[in-house]
């Protein structure tokens, strides 16, 4: 077993990955940008090292100085967190060259899944359902109206260096094809440097259910039963929840089936999501593979009993999973809180943390980084905490949720949580029969700010 | 059910209680004192009324204005927590008079059960061991001396009115019979006003393990196994856990069974606590009951997903149990962070917390009133937060306890905080073979201040 771990990120996921290494008897090094000198991940690994200034290329994305900061401290393996270089294959490659063991995916395996084009491909070929399309990056815009034309209108353009909604169109007829792809390619150049386009069916009604799923070294995977994260605003995640209210025992099997065929089919190992968009008439189709842990991961720790983190480091460490499967035994639902004002379109909201009372109580966990006095830096993305509810029922995982949210105080900041509340209200969202697209129609405005 | 619910009481569990209310849809009402006007309680209650000045008489222990505050504000229960009222049995029969449900034991039960002779040998009718000692109380010094001569010394005399350690004495020989007979007369005399003594076999090696049982008004009760309380410091529990290292599952069901025989010989309604001395053959014998909720309760929760403050309430609403009995699933353990200095006998240390971080992530569980800025008055008891931690083992839990407490942050006053650490890295608290005499012979001094 690992000696010394580094971890190379920040915030909740830097502290999560502590708490699972105090427990397992391994020592920990952060690495820190100064604008998060007073951050508890410093304080609570067993060293801590500033590897420059705020901006992440300086500090999070720098390979060479957390390279040398594993070397300083003498770490044996490297763990990414999400974000950052979680996904970076030549930080992968590099680390594996210093013979410092990157607890992720191999170089091969990000390159594989990080490209969507390739990764439907892989997939497809592994005999796990995808949404129709082109088969691979389309030549020309004519090559790509004549699969639409042959398949029927919905159909979307996508990046294939894409991700968080950038760089891709829903085209609704064959009049609207060019303004799409034009929009498309020009935004992908802009944002990736990459204007190359594929097509897919644009499924109707759909929801995004991923699967958790983790391998071992001897090629072997599990899955751990879904996720189901289609609340979301501009393809971000607000809200997860396991077990999944539309799925069935069936369609689970069937989704953990697929899942694990494809991670056997690509050797996978480590912890990883397979998404899926599910349509109204349960069928599932691969959408991409994520080769690290995700945010969303407590909920599906909570129903499982099993320490994803830990499962992790085992893993990269060359133990061998059991093989058997993961089911739901409770529900859980995660709202992520933000500092964003949800009542002026989710602006960020910076700043100093006043006064701050956590929710406590039975069913609650906090995934959080900060404390009364904290000041939120600018500089990195908005989460500040993840509330983790767990119960019986939806119904009750639903009531101790806006409970905990109810006596969530932050002063000095706006969040997320007059949104959370907002949602938990809705009578739509409590029948659990919602799309992706549920946030699309929603009515921010009587968000009580 | 009931519409409006006053909580007579203050700190954790004040806010334990509402949050059940919340999560149950009920309406809450805190009574507070001038001294607690800045407490939590009073936040996230629905309604709040002072009651009067920081000595409990003036508000706490002040039946006519908790009552008031419950006829001003249309409750139609009242839940005393634990300590203060809570098992008064005059406060009990007032809430009935006033057509209140009083959401614990009826006036009759908490007689019965508080004072310890009529207790004993109640249950002694009803067929629960206990321990061999006097028939009730004892005439005379010379009665006692023969008593003991019969059953063989070490004995232990107990006034009838005592409780928290005092008004007890151990005598292990007939030569200090005199003495301590004396010392406890005189120390119940002036704790109670009342000097009546019993007598007992003193149980060596004792374990103090407790189970939890619930009834309704069918006469009915079921158990929810037990909690291992041994860990105490002058007869104040400190750590508590379930399931207890010590017990099988035979011994489980024994104890289980006797409880449940004890609470439906006398018709018990509501959630109560039996506590018992384990020695060390594994015989059990009954210490006392507790006619209210548990400090300790939390632990039964984690491992039995069953809420007891749920159940006190439905029970309290005629609604019926099932019948069947509750097991760990889990391993869980509380450790009672109180305002004290383990490093100066567990001095009392209130006043201002100035930074505050609360543990998270799996498995923790935080019951507490406390937030940064907080001043801990020093009128009341100095328990400011029940770190509650679970697993999948007892091991597990110990290791996740100490990463919990490490991170634990409270600046500005002294906690207990460093005790746990200590006691945690004990070698025969970690084999879990000890009895309630362990702290009598820890090395204090290592504790890190």
């Amino acid at each position: 077993m690992f000696k010394k771990i580094l971890i190379a990120n920040r915030g909740e996921i830097a502290l999560r990955v502590i708490r699972t290494c105090k427990e397992m008897g391994i020592k920990t090094v952060a690495v820190y940008s100064t604008a998060d000198k007073d951050s508890l991940h410093v304080r609570f690994a067993d060293e801590a090292v500033c590897i420059g200034a705020a901006p992440s290329r300086d500090s999070y994305l720098n390979i060479p100085r957390i390279i040398a900061a594993a070397e300083i401290t003498n770490a044996d393996a490297i763990h990414p967190g999400y974000g950052f270089l979680s996904e970076n294959a030549e930080f992968s490659r590099i680390c594996d060259e210093y013979n410092i063991k990157f607890i992720g995916a191999s170089p091969e395996m990000i390159n594989k899944m990080g490209d969507k084009a390739t990764a439907k491909a892989t997939m497809e070929e592994a005999g796990v359902p995808t949404v129709p399309g082109s088969k691979g990056l389309l030549k020309s815009m004519e090559e790509g109206k004549q699969i639409a034309a042959e398949m029927g209108y919905p159909v979307i353009v996508k990046a294939t260096a894409g991700g968080g909604g950038k760089g891709m169109r829903i085209i609704k007829s064959e009049a609207d094809f060019k303004k799409g792809w034009d929009d498309a390619r020009q935004e992908s150049a802009a944002a990736f440097g990459n204007d190359a386009l594929y097509l897919e069916k644009f499924v109707e009604e759909p929801r995004h259910i991923e699967i958790q799923i983790i391998g071992d070294s001897n090629g072997r995977a599990c899955h751990l039963s879904e996720r189901d994260c289609s609340i979301q605003r501009r393809h971000q995640k607000l809200v997860e929840e396991t077990p999944s209210p539309f799925i069935t025992d069936e369609l689970r099997d069937a989704m953990g089936k697929a899942a694990i065929k494809g991670a056997e089919a690509i050797g996978y190992e480590g912890a990883g999501t397979i998404e899926f968009l599910v349509d109204k008439h349960r069928n599932f189709y691969f959408m991409e593979m994520n080769t690290r842990i995700q945010v969303e991961h407590p909920i599906t720790e909570e129903v499982t009993d099993f320490d994803l983190i830990k499962e992790q480091i085992k893993v990269a460490a060359g133990e061998k999973i059991s093989g058997k499967n993961y089911y739901p035994k409770l529900y859980s639902m995660e709202c992520r809180i933000n500092a964003e004002d949800p009542t002026k379109d989710f602006r960020p909201s910076p700043g100093r943390i006043v006064n701050l009372h956590l929710p406590g109580g039975r069913g609650v966990r906090i995934d959080s980084h900060v404390y009364a006095g904290y000041v939120i830096p600018p500089n990195y993305d908005s989460m500040i905490a993840k509330l983790i509810v767990s119960g019986q029922s939806r119904e009750e995982v639903i009531v101790r949720m806006k409970r905990a949210l109810e006596e969530f105080v932050i002063d000095g900041i706006k969040t997320t949580i007059p949104f959370h509340l907002a949602l938990l209200d809705d009578p739509e969202f409590k029948t659990g029969n919602f799309t992706t697209k549920f946030l699309d129609t929603f009515d921010f405005s009587r968000i009580k700010g």
